[in-house]
């Protein structure tokens, strides 16, 4: 073809159930909210709007993710693309903090504690007891994943070692083959991509906060330099939701 | 394992929009109406209820068997499975009557012909002209199947030829490999695998007329002989559906 570019949108999915309830959340598969639905919305309609098309897809095996990636090609009228499901685009897993909400998980374990958590590269979250109800290796929905492969607890660092992996090996080829890609994700797995994507540090994606429901437009040359890499959307929300993603860090 | 049989489940998607019009929809994309998501509800709570479980799903590029697998699959739970979607799963291609409703076509080509087109096995209905916006070779939606296999009109005969050798390729390897396979399709496309998983004449398929949204179960032993069939759901709704389908047919 021509046009020699490799063209890959992010998204990242609106509210859940749990980010209203402040739980942590991980690989817990609560749905959208509505607000979180109509995020989706807005991002599909956006897309359609500013003329994207894509070939193949991709998400992660959690509703909140499959679903937001449902209503975006409803919207494009491209409920008929391929989808691809992988565990390996699920959200960072939180271990024995899934289920918590902050304040709990700040008295049972300290504040401080807690924020080290949330905010290192490298320090993981306490792990789940094998066979615990949240171990996915016991879990119906990750019962055909190889069970060495499966966490219990995961820091961001190790989230990159399986998202990016995918990404490399399954993603990067239909983009070289010159189709476009559209994937739906979360905060965490999406950082892991956009980390290995910009050649960023450990501190430098841990300050990188992706709004949700708006779509992240890349173009790459063939040698995956950046050529271009925008929001897709009204532009008065966008600085509405990344001004809000980044007083929510400074409040915590 | 021990359990050497293979699952299959079929069903049906429920009404849709042009239905509702009494139009000739064949690959016209229309959406599912309330009543047709409400079947799929119906369908997708059934399969819980009598703890059936799935490995693999297929439908086709159509939304209104998309919509109808992905309700009954959040109904089950199963939103993250694996959903292969393929043209070969399509409703049968109704040429150049797609858009006309029932009267008007009889005026233009008179009762006794549409009679013919409607209810023979190899009789094609009036092919599309080439270029016409219905044609697939045309459409966004079908710009990675090889053009050399879009139908410009279809009968019976037509659609088993894709839809069965699709089933003997990409799923039956599965059902043979253990994984138990759902699939969300059409009246003709299913009537289309019916045929050759029953060893049915023409003469016999056409009678067959699958109720829309009620799932229809298939025990196999290896040999691919039928160790049990049922309707999945409860008796009464069933009975009505089928009976309706019937008598449906006797009014026409």
């Amino acid at each position: 073809m021509a046009d020699k570019t490799m063209k890959l949108v992010l998204v990242r999915h609106g509210e859940s159930e749990w980010n209203l309830k402040n739980l942590f959340t991980g690989w817990t598969d609560v749905d959208l909210t509505d607000t979180g639905r109509a995020e989706a919305t807005a991002g599909g309609r956006a897309l359609k709007e500013q003329g994207y098309d894509f070939d193949v897809c991709y998400t992660s095996m959690l509703k909140r993710a499959i679903h937001t990636l449902d209503i975006i090609l409803d919207q494009m009228d491209r409920a008929w693309l391929p989808v691809h499901k992988s565990w390996c685009l699920n959200e960072r897993h939180y271990g024995a903090l899934q289920g918590l909400n902050k304040a709990d998980a700040a008295a049972e374990h300290g504040e401080d504690q807690v924020l080290i958590w949330r905010r290192s590269f490298d320090v993981r979250p306490p792990a789940l007891e094998p066979g615990d109800e949240r171990d996915p290796h016991v879990q119906e929905q990750f019962r055909d994943v190889n069970p060495d492969n499966l966490p219990l607890a995961e820091c961001l660092a190790d989230t990159i070692d399986r998202a990016w992996p995918y990404f490399q090996h399954t993603i990067a080829p239909q983009l070289e083959r010159g189709r476009r890609v559209l994937i739906a994700a979360h905060g965490n797995s999406l950082r892991a991509l956009v980390m290995k994507i910009e050649g960023l540090s450990p501190d430098e994606i841990l300050k990188v906060n992706i709004p949700t429901g708006v779509p992240l437009s890349y173009t790459f040359d063939k040698d995956w330099n950046i050529l271009d890499k925008h929001y897709i959307g009204d532009p008065d929300t966008i600085k509405r939701k990344i001004d809000a993603v980044a007083n929510q860090g400074k409040a915590k």
